[in-house]
């Protein structure tokens, strides 16, 4: 009989082994991931601080490793908060080390990706990566490490602490990784493209390894709200979640104190109520809690009622003016409309959906297509479409029901803002069919199509006045000649006739709209 | 400015807040999931060490946490091989703690869904879970046992040691889950009726809440070669790994040595070609190589093509005659066809594709749907068919080439075995499309289908000259009456002319083939 070797695997070998699971699958895949990782935690760095986003990426060829793959010198600068000298290493070069690991909307989920872009790069190109970065204190701190994937920490190379005398804040990576450009470069381009649409109070600058320069450029000077941390809402909670909480506070603690300190919207009164509710009296200290009083208080946290829905100040999402302006400068289309779903949520977690129709302009498609563009906390999804929430609930809908022009492409842009966005992978590309999001997403679109179909059928009704129009113009006026003959009058004034015909069918008016 | 707050996240906080990541996304497929990793685990524990699998599953209703969810006692009993003594507690209390870690085809991948099923049933229902385990030897133990989540170890509650004086073997586990099984029985079901048809030299009994009992008989005597394990092929490593395979080994090792002691099918021969091409001295000493010497080695070792292809010896496919068994035994067809394509690899991992096609018997579906039913080293895929790299193949195909009775369902089975599957997500369920799968799954398809167009041509034939000899049984005895009439002879024998037809369309032969 075999004899079974059990093994320990350190959270950096687990991923450096499984990277697929991180988006890393491929030389073109895992390229596109990189820079999406590393951009993403910039534009973080400066929304979360309300500073508005100037972030620079450059992507320079080193040396071919085959015929489509090389390795590239990814280079990406942002003016964002900057990581503190003691977090940097550990931020950058430890697995499960994160300023993500908190209650708040942000594009960074798992606190993986920076890192997971610095193990490839690292495995692939075998060289360390430097980082460069200040909070705009006194000084600028730079690191040349690598990880040692084994113990799951950094190793650092060398070390730089120079004075900020221009009092300079931000980051800047700078790694040498394989990659497949000719193949990912389309993917790059449309994130960058599909990023600069909805946060167009972004400077975004890309150069690609053939030169070319891709600039995004700030249009707005209003950025959307940072989100806040927030608590957890009772109804999110699990009785794992509550033991810990309950273990960590001191015991002296009364469970109405509990209540109140630790979770979301829970104030004096609805505490009393849901302890009456509870029948567990609320100067019960915690330290006199056991496990069947924990589970007692559990169970009544999920079945009561009376708690406040989450609230959707905690959230960030783009705002109709901002999503407007972003989906003009870079689709500039003939038809745009937007709206703003009222806050939901699910299993005690607040989300909002955003979203917008548009047509013409520069959207790419077949005449007649509906193309689906997927937000998630700001963050476009290209890939994996087809198991997301928002694409079965468009498959879904009956488009008999509607009218668009079939002439041009219609784009749905749909945006979900939430502390916690359910994604089916670590590669943050799928969003998983919860039914409360579901139903905020149909009635998003819903909406949408309606307004559209009535715009259509305006837009209809005006060819057909004007065709009817042309033709009146046509004949009328032999008509007139001829009629006048007839009765040996003067021929009247047709174009008295065609205005009210033109009142009639408002041209005009449908122009203005 | 907010300052970011950075946190450290053990490996078992990670995993378990994001546990949906691993396939336990709400309380009907987490029952599912739960299931479906423990028994895998114990299909392994039994087949890696040529046991034929005796797999008991029972599912008891404990109490109801609302409509539709309650929470549940999950038992699972094996014969396998047993967990020893000084591993059973990290090996099911922590997580990247794992025998799944050695190159060797197993169902177990990430080596975390025991340990992912044991903290989702500690989270929903507060309970420890129990484990009895033997490797066969004196002693069983038993462990009453947690997971104390942020340090990711085991925390004993109480432990037991006993004789064995039956030489028992195997694992028992006992734990408290909430779950929603009215919802998740059909998929549970379906995911042992599918396994059961790929391994029908197994005996698994399950009895359900509500007292059903489903059994799965073994039916043949015997089964597959377990899988080896294997050494890395030089094709499929990468630089990071090369490196610290180095760092590992004895520094006064050589390079030749070093190749042929950690590399899969690299001899003295293969290792000395291999040498002379990347220009590197084969007596060179471990200790001697620096970063650009490891390179240069990484370098050649991508593009020598000397190397001979991974050996499919090291897997282990269910084979022709017991994937036929398995499938008759659970869905009873008219008709089935199985293929097994030679062994291929990608990036250095061999694998093997077997394919089976079925008409008829139980498969359900529509009539003239084509079924798709997916494995990956002999685990049933459910779930996420959209996203799999069989789906797209077979979507891909063009169906007006091929022929196929369109009176009921045909179904497909494709199966993967590799010491790598690269699974898109821990959930395992959807393979990614490495365009080396895609061609051995196009080829087993298309031969299977050129087959069976075949058969229903023949099946075709065989109903239209049914059809034709029933005409002329019916018109030909009257035209030979009349015609016998007008030239005044007596009646011929009607019954030789048919019979020579009926060997002419060879019904008969028709219906031994």
């Amino acid at each position: 009989m075999v004899r079974e070797v059990y093994k320990e695997a350190s959270p950096s070998e687990f991923f450096y082994r499984n990277r697929q699971l991180a988006g890393f699958s491929n030389p073109s895949r895992a390229l596109y991931t990189a820079i999406r990782e590393l951009f993403e935690n910039s534009l973080d760095a400066c929304e979360l601080h309300r500073i508005k986003p100037n972030i620079l990426i450059s992507l320079r060829h080193i040396e071919s490793t085959s015929s489509n793959t090389a390795i590239y010198k990814l280079y990406i600068q942002d003016n964002g908060s900057g990581i503190p000298k003691e977090y940097v290493l550990d931020a950058l070069g430890k697995i499960f080390f994160s300023s993500k690991y908190i209650l708040r909307q942000s594009r960074g989920t798992f606190g993986l990706g920076g890192t997971m872009a610095i193990l490839y790069a690292q495995a692939t190109s075998g060289k360390p990566v430097k980082v460069v970065t200040s909070t705009g204190g006194k000084y600028i701190v730079s690191y040349v490490f690598q990880i040692d994937i084994d113990r799951n920490r950094p190793h650092v190379i060398s070390q730089k602490t120079i004075r900020n005398n221009l009092k300079w804040r931000g980051t800047i990576l700078e790694l040498y990784l394989e990659g497949n450009y000719p193949h990912a470069s389309r993917y790059i381009v449309s994130y960058f493209k599909h990023t600069a649409a909805i946060t167009p109070y972004a400077d975004i600058t890309f150069i690609d390894p053939d030169g070319n320069l891709f600039y995004f450029p700030r249009t707005v000077g209003i950025m959307p709200e940072p989100p806040k941390e927030t608590l957890p809402h009772p109804h999110g909670i699990d009785l794992e979640t509550l033991k810990r909480m309950i273990k960590r506070s001191p015991k002296s603690m009364t469970i109405s104190e509990f209540l109140m300190k630790n979770f979301h919207r829970v104030g004096k009164m609805i505490a009393k109520k849901f302890l009456r509710y509870a029948k567990i009296k609320g100067n019960l200290r915690l330290g006199e809690m056991d496990n069947t009083l924990i589970e007692k208080l559990y169970r009544a946290m999920k079945t009561f009622d009376g708690f406040i829905s989450p609230s959707s100040d905690v959230l960030s999402p783009i705002g109709e003016r901002i999503f407007k302006e972003g989906i003009l400068k870079e689709f500039n289309p003939e038809y745009i409309d937007v709206v703003t779903r009222p806050p939901s949520s699910y299993e005690g977690h607040p989300f909002i959906i955003e979203a917008a129709l548009v047509y013409g302009g520069s959207i790419p498609g077949s005449p007649g297509e509906i193309v689906l563009y997927r937000y998630a906390n700001k963050i476009p999804l290209l890939f994996d479409e087809g198991s997301d929430v928002a694409a079965k609930v468009l498959n879904n809908i009956n488009m008999n029901n509607y009218k668009r022009p079939m002439d041009k492409p219609t784009a749905l842009f749909i945006h979900i803002a939430s502390t916690k966005i359910p994604f089916k992978t670590v590669g943050k590309e799928a969003i998983a069919d919860i039914p409360e999001i579901e139903k905020e997403i149909e009635l998003a679109i819903r909406y949408l199509l309606r307004r559209f179909t009535t715009y259509t059928r305006k837009i209809e009704r005006k060819i057909h006045a004007e065709r009817r129009l042309r033709i009146f113009r046509k004949y009328l006026d032999l008509i007139g000649e001829f009629s006048a003959k007839i009765i040996d009058r003067d021929k009247p004034n047709i174009e008295v006739l065609l205005e009210k015909l033109e009142q009639r069918y408002r041209i005009d008016k449908i122009k203005e709209s």
